[in-house]
C-alpha cells in the first residue's frame, strides 16, 4: 500500500487516553436501569438484560492479573471517520490484558459472522490502520442481525475461534440488534458476551448517555470545509446562490453543525419544518424572501444548506409519499406492464385530489422521479431525490411570479452540491482520533469486566482527553418501542435535532444576521500538527450542548 | 469579520522569499526574445513590447534611493487559491520601495477600471487577507479589457489617482490582453506601466519561462484530498463505481494531477482522446472493460476521474456541436417560436447522417440538453453536460450488452460528483502561499525596474523557496496567432497536457495496474503546521515536469 506523506507521518500520532484507562480499572456499579420508555414492553423482550447498571470504572489499586481474551469485531453499516481507531484501541486494549489475547475481524459487515468470513487482526495488519480513515481494514456491509438462524451461525464461529465476546460498531440499528444479541447469547448461556460503540456521521445516536457518536466531530468538519471555500467562491464572484445539500438521513445534526461552523445565509432545519407543519411552497417562500432581500443590497449571490431528508418532513409530501406506495403496492399486477408514460397516467387517475395538487406543484423532474424510480420493495426512492435542485429551480419560479408583481429585481444564477460521500471516510480530525481509540480501548474493559449489552461509553468529551469518564451503558436504558415496517420493535430512540437544544437556539438567534449580511466564517482542511484551538476543539454541537454543565 | 481558529493561526504565516529578493535588486537583461510563432505578426501587433529581453533580478550592492509609485491591481476572471497573497506581497514590495508608495485595488474585475470602481488598500485591509483564500478583497470579474474606449477610460482614472502601474492578475486571456494594454499606454507614452501574474487553477498557463500558474497547487490538492475520501469509502463498502468530475476548462491538467495524487482505476485524458481520435463508445468501451475486468475478482467498485473539457475533445461531438451551432445560427427566425418538442424535431431532421448518428448514441437527457440549452449567444452549452453522468449510463448500457453477450457477470452501481468550486478559494497550500506572495513582491521589483508588458516569474519552484530565481518575461513571447471566434487573434498558448510529457508518462506507466489492482493514495487535507514533507511539497505535475532538471 503506497502512503502519502499526510498517511506516513499521521501513523505515529499516539491518541489520547482517559487518564483513568492509562493503568488497571475496576468498574464500579450505578443504580439499575429502565428504558427512556416502554419500560414493561422492553423488560419482557430482554429478561436477562433490562435493568442492568451503568458502570463507571475508576482505577483498580489491586488488580489481579488477566487471562487472554479473544475477541470478535464487526463494523456495521454507513462508514465513519475513526473506526480503525475503535479496532486499533481494542487491540492495544484485549493486548493489555493478556500479551495472547487474539482480535478476529468479520468481514464486510455483519454478514461475516453469519457466513464465516473472517481475518485474524495481527499487530502488524493493526499498524498499517492507525489513524486512519475508512473501514476497508475489514469492510462494512448492512446485513441486519435479527433472526436465530443468524445468532446461532455467528456463535458457531465464535466457538470455533474460541470468541469470548463480540463487539459490533454500529449506528442505532445496529446496536439495537446488538442488544438483541447480547441477549439471546446471554438467555442460552452462550459464553459469547456483545458489546456495541456508537458509530454514525449522521449524530443521531446520543442521548443522556452517550454524548455523541464517534465521526460526526470529523465529518461535519470535512463538509465545512468545503461549505467554506464555496462561500469564499460565492463571496468572491457575487453571482452565484449555491444551494449544498448535506447527507444525515432524517436528522439534521449534519446542516445544522455546518451552519454552526460556516455561517451560510439560509440552512433549512427538518425538524423545524416538520414542527412548524410547513408546506414545500412555504419553504420555497422562505428561501425566495431571502434572496429578494439580498438583491435589494446588490447581493445576489449567497448559500442555502439543505438536510438530506429535508423532504420527508414535509407533511404534504409525506402522504403523497404513503398514497404512492400503497397505489403501487395494491395495482402490482396491474401496473407491472404498463410504459412510464401509461405509469404516470395510472398514478395521477388515482391519486386522491390532495395529493394530486402536491404531485402537480413539483417541477417535472421530481415528479417524474417520485412516480417512476422505485427501490426493490417498490417503494419511491425519497433518497435519490435532487432537494437541492428540486429547491432551487421553485424558488427561481417563485422570483419570477415576485418580480412580475415588481417585488424582486435581481439576478438569480444557481449552482448545485451535494457532500457526502467527501466525509465519511476521511482521516479522523483529533478530537475522533481520541475518542474511537478510547471507545475501542473501554470495550475492552468492558469484555474484561464480564458484562454484556453493554455499549462502550466514554463522557465528558468538552473536556481535554485526559479528564473523559469511561464505562458502559446497558444498551436496553436506549431503547423505546417504534412501530417500524408495519411492527412494534424495540429500538434505540433517535436522537433528532431538538429545538429546545443549545444548538438549534444559537442558530436561531443569528440566522436573520447571516440571511442579510455576509457572515461567512471560513474553517479551512481539519489540521492535526498545529495550535490546539486550531486541531483539538470538537464539534460545536457538543460544545453548545454541554456548556454550563 | 468573524474567523475560524485556523484563519486566525494562519494570519501569522509569514510567506517564504526568494532570497534576492529579501535585499534590494537590480534587473540583469538576457537576450532579445521572439514570440512562439508567428513572429513577424505579433511583432507587428506589438511594436513597442516585442522582443524585450528576459530580465533576472540579481542582488544589488549599490542601490539608489526608491520613489513612492502608485500601482492598480486587478483580480481577473475566475478564482484561484493565492491571489490575496499576491497583492499581499505587491503591497510589501511597493511599501519596501518607498513607505508612501500605495496601492489601489479596481472591484470586481477589470470591469472596476474602467468604470472607475476602487478603494486603497491599506496595511489594516492587506493584514485581513494574508495567507487567504479568495478574491473576495475587491472581487473578480470577467469583463474583457480589448478596447480603446476601456483603455483611455482607466487611464484616466490612472492620472486621476497618480499610478504609475497596473498589475493584472489573470489567466492566458487576460494576460493576452495586459500585453494589449501594455503595448497601447506604451505607444502613447500613458506612463503607466502594466506587468501581468500567472493565475489559473487549470494549470493551463505554463511554457519554457512559466513553470506554474498559482492556485493549481491548492485545488488539486483540495480536489485530491476528497478523491481520497470517496476512494477511501469506495474501498470500503465495495459496492458503487464513483463518476468524478472535475474542473479544468480543456485542459486534463487537475485530472492527471489528481489522478497520479490518489491512483484511481480509471482517468480519462482528453488530450490523449484527441490525439487517438477515439470516439465517445470506445471511451465508454474502455471504461466498460475495466468495470468487467474488476467484476471478475469480485470487485465490482471503483473510481473514474473526468476531466471537465472532456466531451469537446471528442471529434464526433466536436462535430455535432459545431452543426448544431450551425443550424440554430442560419435558422434564428424560423426556430425562435418553437415548444422544445418542434425544436427538437426541427434540429434532428436538419442534421447530417453522421451527426444524426452521434445524436442518437447519446442518452435522451445529453441528447435533449445539447438540442434546447443555449447560452446567451445562441451556442451549446457544452459546459452543462453532466459528462459524469453521460458516461456512467453509457457504462451500464454497454455492460447490459456484455451481460447478455456473456462476457461481464457483476453488480453497476454508480455514484455521481463534479468538483470546482470547492477548491477554487480554498486556503492556499504552503507552496502557494510562498508562490503567490513571491509573484506579487516580484511584480513591484519590475514596477521599480520601469518595465511593462512583462509577466511576473518566479521559477526553480521544485526548490526550496529561498532558491527560488525572480525576473520577467516579456508577455510578447509566449503568444502565437490563432483563430478565435470568427478572426486572428494573438493570444498567449494554452498549455494542454503533454502526451510526451514526464506526468503523462509517469501516469500512462501505471494505469493498468491501478485499474486491476485497487492502488489508491489518500492524500488527506492540506496540512500547514506540520513536517515539511506533509506540507511544503509542490504538486506532482510540477515535480515530474522538471526531475532531473
Amino acid at each position: 500500500m503506497k502512503k502519502s506523506p499526510l498517511q506516513k507521518a499521521r501513523a505515529a500520532y499516539q491518541p489520547k487516553l482517559p487518564i483513568v484507562l492509562t493503568g488497571a480499572v475496576k468498574a464500579i456499579e450505578g443504580k439499575p436501569t429502565q428504558s427512556v420508555a416502554n419500560q414493561a414492553e422492553i423488560q419482557a423482550l430482554f429478561p436477562n438484560t433490562y435493568g442492568l447498571p451503568e458502570l463507571k470504572f475508576e482505577k483498580n489499586p489491586a488488580p489481579t492479573a488477566g487471562k487472554p481474551v479473544n475477541v470478535g469485531v464487526i463494523l456495521s453499516g454507513g462508514q465513519a471517520p475513526g473506526g480503525h481507531n475503535v479496532i486499533c484501541g481494542l487491540f492495544d486494549g484485549i493486548k493489555k490484558i493478556h500479551r495472547d489475547s487474539r482480535l478476529f475481524g468479520f468481514l464486510m459487515g455483519p454478514g461475516g459472522l453469519v457466513d464465516h468470513k473472517y481475518i485474524e487482526l495481527t499487530s502488524a495488519i493493526i499498524n498499517e490502520y492507525r489513524n486512519t480513515g475508512g473501514f476497508d481494514i475489514i469492510g462494512s456491509g448492512r446485513t441486519k442481525l435479527e433472526t436465530k438462524d443468524q445468532f446461532d451461525s455467528g456463535l458457531e464461529i465464535c466457538k470455533e475461534l474460541g470468541i469470548n465476546a463480540l463487539v459490533i460498531i454500529g449506528g442505532d440499528d445496529s446496536n439495537t440488534n446488538a442488544a438483541v444479541l447480547a441477549e439471546y447469547y446471554k438467555s442460552i448461556n452462550a459464553g459469547v458476551q456483545v458489546i456495541g460503540c456508537p458509530k454514525t456521521i449522521d449524530g443521531d445516536l446520543k442521548n443522556e448517555c452517550i454524548e455523541t457518536s464517534f465521526g460526526f466531530d470529523t465529518a461535519t468538519k470535512v463538509y465545512s470545509e468545503v461549505i467554506g471555500n464555496i462561500q469564499r467562491d460565492c463571496n468572491s464572484a457575487k453571482k452565484y446562490w449555491h444551494f449544498i445539500k448535506l447527507m444525515g438521513r432524517s436528522a439534521s445534526h449534519i446542516a445544522l453543525e455546518c451552519a454552526l461552523q460556516t455561517q451560510p445565509n439560509v440552512c433549512i432545519i427538518s425538524e423545524e419544518v416538520e414542527a412548524k407543519d410547513m408546506t414545500l411552497d412555504q419553504v420555497v417562500d422562505y428561501i425566495a424572501n431571502i434572496v429578494a432581500q439580498r438583491a435589494k443590497y446588490g447581493n445576489n449571490f449567497g448559500t442555502v444548506l439543505i438536510p438530506e431528508g429535508l423532504i420527508e418532513f414535509i407533511p404534504a409530501i409525506k402522504k403523497l409519499i404513503a398514497e404512492l406506495n400503497n397505489i403501487l403496492a395494491i395495482n402490482a399486477a396491474e401496473t407491472a406492464g404498463l410504459s412510464s408514460a401509461q405509469l404516470e397516467e395510472f398514478i395521477l387517475s388515482h391519486l386522491n385530489e390532495e395529493n394530486a395538487a402536491t404531485i402537480k406543484s413539483l417541477p417535472t423532474t421530481v415528479a417524474r422521479q417520485l412516480m417512476l424510480d422505485r427501490d426493490p420493495h417498490g417503494n419511491v426512492q425519497v433518497s435519490l431525490i435532487e432537494t437541492e435542485k428540486l429547491l432551487s429551480e421553485m424558488v427561481g419560479k417563485r422570483l419570477a411570479e415576485m418580480q412580475a408583481a415588481g417585488q424582486y429585481d435581481g439576478k438569480y444564477s444557481t449552482l448545485h452540491h451535494f457532500f457526502g460521500y467527501e466525509g465519511r471516510c476521511a482521516d479522523p480530525s483529533n478530537f475522533d482520533a481520541d475518542y474511537c481509540y478510547a471507545l475501542g480501548f473501554n470495550a475492552a474493559c468492558l469484555i474484561n469486566a464480564g458484562v454484556t449489552g453493554y455499549m462502550s461509553s466514554i463522557r465528558n468529551l468538552v473536556k481535554p482527553a485526559v479528564q473523559w469518564i469511561a464505562g458502559g451503558i446497558p444498551i436496553t436504558m436506549m431503547m423505546n418501542i417504534e412501530h417500524r415496517n408495519g411492527a412494534d420493535k424495540p429500538v434505540i430512540q433517535k436522537a433528532l435535532v431538538r429545538l429546545d437544544g443549545a444548538p438549534f437556539k444559537k442558530f436561531a438567534a443569528q440566522r436573520d444576521d447571516w440571511a442579510m449580511n455576509t457572515c461567512y466564517i471560513y474553517p479551512g482542511p481539519i489540521q492535526y500538527f498545529g495550535p490546539s484551538e486550531v486541531c483539538d476543539q470538537p464539534s460545536l454541537t457538543l460544545r453548545y450542548e454541554h456548556q454550563g454543565k
